[in-house]
């Protein structure tokens, strides 16, 4: 790109520019991806200000075929967020939209920019007395316009649904430069088609996301929280079906987490215990929400654990008794992924299966992969209740490092064959990106691609919207 | 259409298909809309069984291009159903494909056949003590795949969403017959672009929905409904905002109703009365429902109520006593279009603006309406939850039904531009269809109009899906 564009896209930013061939240690955190393990090149770093700012480095770039990387907090999971190809293409990032605009208390509605963190925006919620339901590990760093993008999941999809659930209205511009404007928060419009769906979870393909109203909800006023020890997913499964029945359905997370997972996390991270007397085969840690009497969640936790425990559902349980205890127990959870890098290597899918098929597909396929590959070993977590769980394969002692490494087509192709088979999803919360634009292209359903390729022309004709990312 | 063309779409369809040429009198039912104030004509109306008698009728009519009419419960009230033009459509009837396929009581989920009634979805859902949580006046007739094309909503789109957060997966058949399959009822699945919410809402222009895998929920043990006396929309909404924390969100239905339509209701409408002792200038129905000890619900409406009269915020409150008094209550909100109709003519706007704004909008731009246009008189009510509001206008003693329909352009017209001030709906629930084509090609935003055309030829290149709709 020549000195004289590079001028033009830094004055349609509003003078805000990174030239990485100028200032590489600038450039550096917006072009390597959040695992560290994607580096790309881009020609200029733009960090707009305002919603016409960003469309009037749309339109050039459009004039100019230069292609456009949309970037966030840069900490999603599948590379969709640095550039591909030759180092042309021009990065987006959003980082300077971070104002929230307006919290309307009595509405329940909030509108924010793009580039506003996750945990401002909840921050920001609670000095209302309200919440934005949605939440995840990388709340410090996610922004909203990212989470949008890649309709994001978290621990609460259970209850409040994934980001789609979330989003009100949006702002977004087009590959022309075009504003779409569905940013007034509605609940109810039904004038024509909701292309605002069509932006959620298109990763940047289609457009870029500048501004969001988003649904808020009461902060709820207790929470309770148990580790349940049971003997399987199945039963797993059955518990949820009566946490769901007993509270109506205010199970805000319902997380399944192996014997493995449990042992890899007390051996490897500080200050974690298996708070329950023996060891179990499969733990749950479930969480309720809600309002009434100071302890009427609790209550209704305790009940329905004691009845799960007398009919010989669950083995034993344990509630947090307090906001630390509370913490120990996610702990547990939440540390399972630093537990799998510090133990080794893990080849790793993020799927879904239909709720009630998830027992069978973690159980069976989990032992048809360690008959098939010996020395493999399974470690299957995460939102049972969403259908969706880590699926990672192991090495154990009999297994080297390089050798899974080199099983990794393999495994993985079994494991995407078998969620083929089930109806499944080979990407439940992480999206397309380029790490499985292949996958997808090969296993996609052929009436959804081929629709998927129309709406892209239709909407990119000239293909600058991040190109490389969801199609391969 | 010659009639070896009509042979061949017979065929195509399994062979039902009526001829409304040879046989008129079978043929009306599919050609006259709801309301009865529209007829269209069609070649051949055609009632396939399968989704593969769909394709073939699409390629059939793809390679002909005969342009082609879905149709479901024929309910809609914007025109949607019949067809426009010359009479050289074909009807395409979903009505045959009423099989509920599957109803997994572990999973939560049902899947259905376009053509199934939403009360025989309910009825099933019962059976295994689940709820489908979307319901309507229309209920007995409405169909899956209609409520799904209009993304219909209904008396608890407040707690449950309108259809588009019921719809886990789904099946259609494009405009070249090709079969999109999104059928898996999958919580999570970020695979490229989510097109089945292009489909929801699109009225049939861009494809025909032939199945859905639908969430399904724990039916509550509780219902707990009252009627309560306040002075104004703003006293209303800041009961919803109190219910709602005090509840934890599970306040089902908060409708509004003005003095007027409780006159009306009980003037023209047998087995109705007011049951508060003194008469108010505004009522809202409320609802909860939920789990817990038996009168959990109860007592917690009871005492936010009773909190709320005592800081002079509601005037007066009556809690529903048994099922039949339940009944009282909501035959006082739902046979208000009723007693409207036996009253005379009213102006009818389905519309929404942001919730927080609503109380503004109905006290503020009803009086001016009233100012501006002497011997008219506002009905405003609906689901002020929703921030969608039935906002009619009557005429009164001191104006002739004639100068009413004669003012009609007139107050639409400024009923409209005061919607888009306020960035609100010109259909909040019931779609575009014909009625609102027009209104909506001049009053939509720009950015998203151009967007939605460029979907339109991208995935309908000929046209040939429910032409005129949605399109002016």
């Amino acid at each position: 790109m020549d000195d004289r564009l590079k001028e033009e896209f830094r004055a349609a930013a509003g003078g805000q520019a990174i030239d990485p061939a100028s200032s590489p240690a600038d450039a550096e955190r917006y072009l390597t991806d959040w695992r560290g393990t994607k580096t790309g090149a881009a020609s200029l770093i733009l960090r707009p200000g305002t919603t016409s700012e960003v469309a009037d480095v749309v339109r050039l770039a459009a004039r100019e075929g230069v292609p456009l990387v949309p970037q966030g907090g840069n900490s999603g999971l599948v590379g969709g967020s640095v550039p591909e190809g030759d180092g042309t293409a021009v990065l987006l990032s959003l980082e300077r939209m971070n104002e929230i605009q307006l919290v309307d208390a009595e509405g329940a509605t909030a509108r924010v920019q793009a580039g506003v963190i996750l945990q401002t925006l909840h921050e920001a919620a609670a000095e209302s007395q309200l919440m934005f339901p949605l939440s995840l590990g990388a709340k410090g760093s996610a922004t909203i316009g990212g989470l949008i993008s890649t309709n994001a999941g978290g621990t609460q999809v259970l209850r409040y649904g994934a980001m789609r659930a979330q989003v009100l209205g949006l702002e977004a511009v087009l590959a022309g430069g075009n504003v779409l404007n569905q940013l007034a928060p509605l609940r109810k419009d039904n004038t024509g088609y909701d292309l605002k769906q069509l932006l959620i979870g298109a990763e940047g393909t289609l457009g870029i996301v500048t501004r969001a109203s988003l649904r808020l909800l009461p902060a709820p006023a207790e929470t309770a929280t148990a580790l349940v020890g049971l003997s399987s997913p199945a039963a797993a499964l059955q518990l949820l079906a009566r946490l769901q029945a007993a509270t109506g359905g205010q199970v805000d997370s319902f997380e399944l987490i192996p014997r493995i997972a449990v042992d890899l996390v007390t051996a490897h991270v500080d200050n974690t215990r298996d708070p329950l007397a023996a060891g179990h085969a499969w733990y749950v840690l479930a969480e309720l929400t809600g309002t009434g009497a100071e302890g009427t969640q609790r209550g209704l936790l305790e009940t329905a654990l004691a009845a799960a425990i007398e009919d010989g559902l669950a083995a034993d349980a344990v509630l947090a008794g307090s906001g630390r205890e509370r913490e120990e127990l996610w702990r547990l959870r939440e540390t399972i992924a630093e537990a799998e890098r510090a133990d080794g290597l893990a080849i790793k899918h993020d799927i879904s299966v239909p709720v009630s098929d998830m027992p069978r597909f973690v159980t069976e396929v989990g032992a048809e992969i360690e008959r098939r590959w010996p020395g493999t070993s399974m470690i299957a977590f995460g939102h049972l209740g969403d259908g969706n769980i880590h699926f990672n394969v192991r090495s154990t002692d009999a297994l080297d490092r390089d050798d899974l490494i080199a099983l990794r087509p393999e495994i993985t192709g079994f494991v995407y064959e078998q969620i083929a088979a089930a109806g499944g999803s080979i990407s439940a919360e992480h999206g397309i990106g380029t790490l499985k634009a292949e996958a997808l292209a090969r296993l996609g359903d052929p009436g959804k691609l081929a629709a998927m390729r129309a709406v892209k022309r239709a909407l990119d004709p000239h293909g600058i919207m991040n190109p490389g990312k969801v199609f391969a």
